[in-house]
């Protein structure tokens, strides 16, 4: 069922019969991973991109500096726990946070559908801006454009950022290396179980909110206690499964974890049961995994716990030192091995 | 006809009766003006925003950074002289330009709709690299979203750019002076009536091409050449009149041209008079404004007219002393003065 590398990065994927635009193509699995690879990295290749990482790392003069960008679809706009406004700020934060960039400047673009109400704009931009005071970010520069009725969808958001690098620190995925500790900074799937009850008017009933947050903080605190950190991802489409098969096949090492080893929320689990869904599969907008050395993984640990955002961190697994081709393995609690594959698309299109 | 100030920008605006997005909304008049002062900028402000600039200007540890961001929603995708790649690379450079930055860094993100071919988003990828390459650019982040058939219109882009500011260069509306002369660096218009020529099917035959360029090397050499730029703006949706409006809005000064010293090619004016269109209202992508003292006026021309994008520049205009409110007149062939107003919209939809 796997490809070459058993990671399903390489595997065939299943033709779109014509040739265009799936909605499988924006689901952070297989589709998505190979229109990326064979149209934007193929033409667009540069050192920056082949890092296949969630940010850019540059070198302006004496400066460095992480930037990223991410465009906002989500729906419904407000979800339990967030809304677009929020997730488009904490988003970008978190992908200069997994560069070990603290997050500085923000820009906003908004593509609004003629029709929208203002006033649903409003509450939206109100959102952004105290999204940004949370995160400690400035939004300094914009956009807005307008298109017609049915030419868009309410609105859509897309923000960059730029941050800081203040540590001499290497990360990203080819910096993993054999024996490195994987670490988990919280419970997964909160996010894409909340906006699917709100979405799909589910049968079960649920007080579960988005774990929509910002990680900045989180991640500067094992980074200021002198951790060095490999690599980091924040969980977004395609969850913590896809985020460890995407830094296996960058990094050509094999991972493996333990299932159980994954916190995951009763209210999470169960829903997932009822939906027929895996939880590491489900999409986190709050969470992210660490890679360090094996030495530094219980301190990692703990400076981890001591953040709200923290409290139920955990060690998961850990990098192999075995000959490629990359996989990665969940051990069950019987100890049973299987490969982890990423999936076609996403259980849910526009989760964020 | 005009609001306290003359500009048009304090005047009351057409109501939407029902407080909803309307398409004059994104045409860069004063539905536009009104809705990003009075809920971006009303929720969002801070030092960099209230600059009203094209970009924001960041210091950085010991760097000077200028970042930007537009949204492209331009229709056709493919138009004479240009497509939406092209444009979304441009457009970011200039803005970036405009700040006084030698641009450096893009960042890309694609909201594609469900059936979109994927030729056709090849094609456009391609485009990007190939105006990133002209521009001198390195398109280092990005990302891909995709939104159900219907709920999209083929592909939308948004690109934010990071430059460097290497000069001490105060470039920006509020270091406009009264004196300084006004400098335009090409004929206006070819951008919308282009446009307006693909879209519409027009009864007029016109083999004219956008003006879609990236501008940074012209204004590059005249900074280099020492030319103490007070202020420069891109002209985009609302054409050079709009530039001025917001221009003589946010630096408090009025300002004068002449209407035959502005460059209108003859099939721009053969286009605007066939329209009912005024040429000074029509989009460009690769023409800016300059402010800068009368004494450097000529030496600036000079450095505009050495380069294949400024060899149409004229001086046309300059900044009055005289107290509030700030007002912007044109002065027609025969000596009689008009007020210069923002219009409500644009004269055509998702220009850019």
């Amino acid at each position: 069922m796997n490809g070459p590398d058993d990671t399903g990065l390489n595997c065939p994927v299943p033709s779109s019969g014509s040739d265009r635009v799936l909605i499988a193509h924006g689901g952070g699995g297989r589709l998505m991973h190979r229109l990326i690879e064979d149209y934007f990295l193929a033409e667009l290749a540069n050192p920056w991109l082949l890092e296949r990482h969630d940010g850019a790392l540059l070198e302006v003069g004496t400066v460095r500096l992480a930037f990223t960008t991410d465009a906002y679809v989500v729906r419904p706009l407000f979800f339990p726990g967030g809304d677009i406004g929020r997730l488009a700020v904490f988003g970008t934060v978190n992908d200069l946070a997994v560069c070990g960039a603290r997050p500085l400047y923000l820009s906003a673009s908004f593509i609004l559908e003629e029709g929208f109400p203002i006033s649903t704009l409003h509450q939206i931009v109100r959102s952004v801006r105290d999204a940004a005071c949370r995160a400690n970010v400035a939004i300094v520069t914009g956009d807005t454009k307008v298109v017609e009725k049915g030419k868009g969808h309410d609105l859509f958001i897309t923000t960059a950022g730029v941050g800081i690098v203040e540590g001499s620190y290497c990360i990203g995925p080819r910096f993993v290396e054999p024996g490195d500790m994987i670490l988990l900074s919280g419970d997964v799937g909160r996010h894409g179980i909340a906006i699917m009850a709100a979405r799909e008017s589910l049968a079960f009933q649920t007080t579960l909110e988005s774990d929509c947050a910002p990680l900045a903080d989180l991640v500067g605190s094992v980074l200021k206690a002198g951790v060095n950190i490999h690599c980091m991802r924040d969980l977004t489409r395609g969850g913590l499964a896809s985020a460890l098969v995407e830094i296996a096949h960058t990094s050509g090492r094999s991972l493996e974890f333990a299932e159980d080893a994954v916190p995951v929320a009763e209210e999470v689990r169960g829903a997932c049961e009822l939906l027929g869904l895996d939880p590491l599969y489900v999409a986190c907008e709050g969470r992210c995994v660490l890679f360090c050395p094996a030495h530094q993984a219980e301190q990692a640990l703990e400076r981890l716990r001591a953040d709200p955002l923290g409290q139920n961190a955990a060690i998961i697994g850990k990098v192999l030192d075995v000959p490629p081709p990359p996989r990665v393995t969940r051990i069950s609690r019987l100890g049973t091995r299987r490969l982890v594959d990423l999936p076609a698309g996403e259980q849910l299109p526009r989760i964020c």
